[in-house]
């Protein structure tokens, strides 16, 4: 597993947050990875409640863009750009991610780190 | 220990860190803090390790600006911005670290992510 592996992995993650099911987010992380988002709040443990956390907080017209990314060893932080439209209202909040990868490239921790006090409402 | 609180220590070392000895940005960490920077290096375990680890790395013609800081319960990930001026040359990169903080709002670990790669040199 090289950094390219890992990058190439991440550029999946925000193409399928955006749009997929919850089940096919929960494939890119290992059998008994945690999700903490926001950090500080329960961890979701393993891929069934990896994949029911990603159904929790779907929703249908939302756009995520990278805004900056680096790797180092098996660990990777991002900072992104989640953009949401409800009921005309676009919602936009940008967080920082750190992830860490065992040597298949499979995610092992997702921690995500942002607060309510980032979110932006235009 | 609020999220303004670790604020203003990340804001604090930044500003330490493009000029202060290594024992004087040490004193920002818990008693056994680690370092690990880049992610995937030997950590440096407590104060006089830490401390030595910033003298190694100190440049006198240094500016450290604040890109991003994202906090979330107590943990903090912040993206930078480091110039250096050697012989002529500006050397910038700009890594994405994690830190996580004690009830007293010191550091306990600081996880720096960027590789060489990262380096522009212009």
């Amino acid at each position: 597993m090289t950094q390219d592996d890992i990058a190439r992995t991440i550029n999946r993650y925000l193409e399928l947050a955006s749009v997929a099911e919850g089940a096919d987010i929960a494939v890119l992380y290992a059998d008994n990875a945690t999700v903490e988002d926001p950090v500080g709040s329960t961890p979701h443990v393993g891929t069934a409640a990896i994949a029911a956390f990603y159904d929790s907080v779907r929703s249908p017209n939302r756009t995520i863009d990278l805004i900056t990314l680096r790797v180092s060893g098996e660990t990777a932080a991002f900072h992104f750009r989640v953009v949401t439209v409800v009921d005309g209202r676009t919602i936009t909040v940008e967080p920082i991610d750190v992830m860490t990868f065992d040597d298949r490239g499979r995610i092992t921790s997702m921690r995500a780190i942002w607060t309510t006090e980032d979110i932006v409402v235009s």
